[in-house]
């Protein structure tokens, strides 16, 4: 399916420093970038990060002098998701999960599952499979927690998101990584521009590696299951962070932009606990 | 109803120092002290301390040389605690608590109701009055934290044991008090001797203020209602803690009994939610 | 010295609701108050509350209906300070301080003076009597913290300005309770209007008790120590908050004034660490 | 220099489960392993996990049933350091890090950079170059940090370091790691075997990327610098855990020994402020 996302962010820059984005719609099988087209104002070079350990797309570029600094990123993106069943699937116990994936195990810093661990036993841990228990982890969270715009900080961890029931989409994607993570499922964090998010914005939310598969959740239920550009995974916001700027530099503005621009009509998914079918996008 | 008790309390001083010790059974309309004695070996003045803001009963001593020192406190105690019948009764206004009361709505350091009122109003906030709210606030409590001997420290408080969901007596009151405190409904904490505790030990829940009573509530259910010989009550632990030590002093030994003295049987009272009746001493 | 003082708040309440201010200037020995008028508009009726344990000046009132509210509270208030010298003087040990004063070297919500003992023995513990190191924890924290509108929210406590090194007047006034009382030094927390601070607005800074008095000491060094009128003493802040709200009400303004209102030249007194005077008022 | 290196470690297992260890020496161009021997008893098959992001040595084994077991493992390892002067080299700025190094300037769990800037700043901010402010900031904990064993858990973080100024080697090392980066100097968690630490256990340091090289810092000096035989390294203690047991597993026994095992003699290199040497391994 194919969407045309954008970016538009300014910076004030009080010295010189140097900016690292991570904006770029992620390079995958399953996620094609068509087209796409990254301006600085006034012109800056910049150049794309390779690194080892990621295939998160930073993009780094200095700040040779002080002054108003304009980014703007256009793309053309065609993703396929898919449906699975997970009706009936076997667990895949830690002796046979890929070393790769047993990174996402760990608790991280605003994913204290070694702090979480009863809680998480206490609520899910009777269920019978892995798929049960991050549906009902991704419905706990939207049942208990609420959405509400200035009520975290880039410091709230899963930990205080338990007790004070209140925070953005990055929290609720954390809480969701750290219950998972406390039942020996991998869960990483997610974040991508969501087709029908309302106001549109940069989304987060997570994924759990299950049967083999990476399936998204969305406890916010803001956005359709299926209408995301992935940008980045990591094991929570301190891996997959928009922008990191070095120097005194601040962001000004920010406009995030995400239409539909395939054929026909998007027919949105959104994913209700009662349906065994979870959505993987890779 | 008359209890025996007494406690033995062992100290190590490596330098001279002061010790206040909160162990004395507390003198009250509803509860008499009968006999009791105090003794320190080696021997060493004492004095009660008589404050302003609390009756509770802190005894001071200055400890002149290093050495070991035990404490031996021996009381005959009586007292009466009432069960009133809380199915119909009149919750209080804020506008028309005690000014005394109020303190007891305020967050302290244990029991920070600021920072839990969205989960109180999400599990508790549709109950119908006060007495309702305190009765499940105590039985959430009971079925979400386990009573886990050293799985808290000095440190832990009510926030943390929201998400930990372990602890002592101390972690268990704390949480009611924040919870209570985060729904308007005055609450404290509360020390005391506890007869049928196993194993013997200080005993620590949290009393609500209901109908113009203070009533008793433990969700550890780990003693009867009516087997307690107050020692302190105030906003937290950090108000009733058993002992004080300033200089290099530690705690050795510490050895609590509470015996049923008085003519007949004993006929344990346990407060179970479904019924509306409540306990309170004073 | 006189002062005229004045208060002006307000609230929009969407539900009914209690307020609790606590805004009056305190009445001591040292501090008369010889007029004073306070006014809710539309008028409401509210009671001063007399509780047995602080002579805080709490003001109750009840939002008997959703709507704007204007508080006005304009005093007269003579008071005097005296300034000692403590060149030579005796520490108090623990075993002689009055019982009252006791309750002020135990760790509170926001100054967890047993975390931070530490810090305050490798830091002051070698100076030669609690004045000294009085007057050195506040040196400290002037040069350590950075005095920053916002830097702090609500929650913020005394351990976590010691790592974040910025805040405002209540933080740094935390932060000097929590180290006095690490050394065994009481303290307290000190509410008042002020004159010469700028901007206007209330004022925050502490007190200990040193050779038998209560002296000030202000770390943000932005008022004069002789230009207050006091209005609460407490643990902390949650002794001494300004407004408790009942109910869905928020503060919507707030302008505070204090004037000298006395003959002569007001003489501005700061306290300089290489001098061994202090002020103290009660 | 050649080292001869084990470590024995025992677990209970209540129930079956799996285990991860990373207790292998490291396999990089300037360590080789010459030896090493790892067994389990009762016999159980063990993989090691060979992963995309890191080149530490994972070791999996399942727990097929309940049981104690004994892990034992033996190495002869020849790896060598290097000295290099740092009096005159050039900063690396931002924007020419290699993108590899870029994760270690990031927060993690244990090593909150991002809240302790101003400390950074206000303490080492004037240094001249990273190298001196790193040789300071290990300084600084040296002399501000107290060894203390048991004053930590496996939850403290730099950021309770900062306040409560007691810890173990990990401790120490997470305080330098989170300077570092508070400074934009990269900086990571490293475990090893340390010939001549008393008593024997897995060591904890931190390495600082300075002028294109990973220098080692020990601010616990409990060791030399020339004694290691590294382990892993890692964004802080969450990446480089000794053992991670799924399951009801307990460690019970830990014995861990390092000797020299080179011809000659060994000659301890400890580093001081005052030089302007510093070691790397790789």
């Amino acid at each position: 399916m194919k969407f045309k996302v954008s970016a538009q962010l300014g910076y004030a820059a009080k010295s010189t420093g140097t900016i690292i984005l991570n904006i770029h719609a992620l390079r995958t099988e399953r996620q094609k970038v068509l087209e796409e087209t990254f301006t600085i104002t006034p012109q800056t070079d910049a150049e794309e990060l390779i690194t080892a350990t990621t295939n998160n797309r930073f993009i780094r570029f200095d700040i040779k002098e002080p002054g108003d600094y304009n980014i703007t990123y256009d793309a053309l993106v065609d993703n396929y998701f898919e449906v699975h069943n997970y009706k009936k699937y076997t667990d895949i116990s830690i002796s046979n999960l890929h070393p790769d994936v047993l990174l996402y195990l760990s608790p991280s810093r605003y994913c204290q599952s070694d702090k979480l661990y009863r809680l998480a036993e206490n609520e899910f841990g009777n269920l019978a499979n892995n798929y049960n228990k991050a549906v009902a982890i991704t419905k706990w969270i939207h049942n208990h927690v609420e959405y509400l715009s200035g009520s975290s900080t880039s410091e709230t961890s899963a930990y205080d998101t338990v007790a004070q029931q209140a925070g953005v989409c990055r929290d609720f994607a954390h809480l969701g990584i750290a219950l998972c993570r406390a039942l020996s499922i991998p869960a990483r964090y997610f974040t991508g521009y969501s087709y029908m998010l309302i106001p549109q914005d940069f989304h987060a939310c997570f994924e759990a590696y299950i049967g083999g598969e990476w399936l998204l959740f969305d406890a916010t239920r803001l956005s359709p299951l299926n209408g995301f550009v992935k940008i980045a995974t990591g094991r929570d916001a301190a891996d997959a962070s928009i922008a990191s700027m070095f120097g005194d530099i601040n962001n000004t503005t920010i406009k995030v932009d995400c239409q539909f621009a395939d054929e026909g009509e998007f027919s949105p998914f959104y994913h209700y606990p009662s349906v065994f079918d979870a959505v993987t996008y890779m």
